[in-house]
């Protein structure tokens, strides 16, 4: 099934159906969740997680929120709906596509004169960001694939797989597509801490796809990198600022200098819609602090490993400078330095799902 | 109490005694070990690690085999010595340490003509390399003290404490003096992926000094060397080769490179014994691969997070070219470019203990 999904049994009014990725590769759940509230907190808490998972989530919400509303009017049920893209809205900061999946449902429920009318304009656009983000993520694997030689190993960080996405992924969807191109590539996985991302979902989808991979601690990457082991490095973005800089899982940006240092290609793979001309710079990107359990919420060997009391900072995502970047990978192409200019080339670009 | 020491128990035969870190900080627990190859184990196991506690509990274990054997003469005794050593030089093949303390036992066990004086010149040796170590570990944190700022936030990797050394520590030394000296400084933890040593020792240690700190995930440390928040990098090493190259724990090259590029000075703090002048470069380091149970033997929140049959790859140093470091903080002074000189020059500099 897809990581998230619109679900209706039998005449029951619609819910929000996704895996609930806080216990893989434990246990394989689902959550159903039948009002906005439910949802938002599903992607505070990171039941559904990577940038445009989050998208199609904050879409359906918007829908969900659409159906659940009482409102009798026209007027009242765009107010719920601005309420609802508020509350979307705050649940998570970094990651661009949840705003701009928002935006989408809003701008064309606005355009519907009756409620029912709206409410079923809001399902068709959710449902269609995320049939969209398939057939892109398909079309950015087949871009990317480009730049994966025969026999590559390739150092990738947090997870941007299937799970990340509603189906495929972004630069899984690449490694995916050079795998099924039948290049013999080989995954190094950052197991990516916080959060272990790679660790439980990177290497729970590439072992289901039957693509080879190493579990590396994200501090060996440097290791691997300065003895010649690595030959790209893909990662996803949260957001990609105007200039190229790019935001993403909390490690990116040391394994992106890193890179750069021993001439390795960093190519970050994003669907357009992670692409904000709104944010100038990385450094106009909020980044969102996380609670400090995912820090102390560890143990090791059965035994807990922080003191009771350590105070903890966990930023979730850092900036990477776009002078780390070799290519940003789309749908439409890739973007290449200066990326003032390309970026706005791979966002004009036409691409029929 | 040291982390390692010599302990007889009125009239009892000596035995070795050390904090067994493993344990730490849910629990203190105390190791005594009776025969040789139980301190082998404990270091091959990482009961107690750091390359100088590593090289004085080897010295301790040397005097202990020394006490144990059944030789009755000088030949078979020296030979049980020889024995001892081999088995010792295998337990962990990166720190440079181990080997040196072994031998400073053999050389001295060597000049002695009766059994009875082997034995008491063996345990005197090791005794020596104990107080030595942290004599050293004093001085070093006085000559590094002086490249710490007033209200300095220093990124620390790994542990170089009390815990790493006999007692007071190397880089962590540093830091105490620092703070001894009044200077209000503040430490950020890497919490040192995989077998956290930062988050269980290093916190654990600063906690008790009341030395204020904060623990971050290592995949955190770019974001703050970026950002401007962090004004110098303190580690200990494994090895020194004779260009300054430096080996130490996993992750310790990723964080040099990213201190270089953001102007951030990087320097290692290690005792002169850690210097090796017969290993021309870092490229002639042995990397020590460790069991993949320390990658996979983590629980997140209280659940598994590495699909069963994902293959892992766990080198626990790295290796930092020296053209990344900025100086190497010595009991003898600092040793800054070019190494090849300075490092010769601390070598040959007078320290009495």
């Amino acid at each position: 099934m897809r990581s998230v999904e619109w679900y209706t049994d039998k005449g029951q009014p619609g819910i929000v159906r996704m895996i609930d990725q806080r216990f893989l590769p434990a246990e394989f759940r689902l959550l159903e969740l039948d009002d906005l509230e439910k949802v938002a907190r599903a992607i505070r808490d990171m039941a559904v997680r990577g940038a445009p998972a989050i998208g199609a989530t904050a879409g359906f919400g918007m829908a969900l929120a659409a159906y659940r509303s009482r409102a009798g009017d026209r007027g009242g049920l765009l107010r719920d709906l601005e309420n609802a893209a508020a509350t979307l809205r705050a649940s998570r900061p970094t990651a661009v596509n949840l705003a701009w999946a928002v935006e989408r449902v809003l701008e064309r429920a606005a355009g519907e004169r009756d409620v029912e009318r709206i409410r079923a304009v809001a399902l068709e656009e959710a449902q269609a960001i995320a049939d969209e983000d398939v057939a892109i993520n398909h079309r950015l694997g087949q871009v990317g694939a480009a730049v994966v030689p025969e026999g590559a190993t390739i150092l990738h960080h947090c997870n941007t797989g299937a799970l990340a996405t509603v189906d495929y992924g972004t630069a899984l969807g690449v490694i995916r597509a050079a795998h099924e191109a039948g290049k013999h590539i080989h995954v190094l996985v950052d197991e990516t801490r916080p959060r272990l991302q790679g660790a439980r979902l990177t290497a729970w989808e590439l072992q289901r796809a039957g693509i080879p991979f190493t579990l590396i601690a994200d501090n060996a990457a440097g290791h691997f990198l300065r003895t010649g082991q690595v030959d790209l490095v893909l990662v996803g973005a949260d957001r990609v600022a105007a200039d190229g800089d790019v935001a993403n899982k909390i490690g990116t940006y040391k394994l992106a200098v890193v890179a750069r240092e021993n001439g390795v290609p960093f190519y970050p793979c994003v669907p357009t819609s992670t692409i904000d001309l709104s944010t100038p710079t990385g450094d106009d990107i909020p980044i969102e602090e996380r609670p400090p359990e995912e820090v102390t919420g560890i143990s090791f060997l059965g035994r807990a490993v922080v003191p009771e009391g350590a105070r903890v900072a966990n930023p979730a995502f850092d900036v990477t400078p776009h002078r780390y970047v070799t290519g940003i990978v789309t749908e439409n192409g890739i973007a290449y330095p200066p990326f003032v200019i390309s970026l706005l080339r791979v966002l004009e670009a036409p691409f029929d799902v």
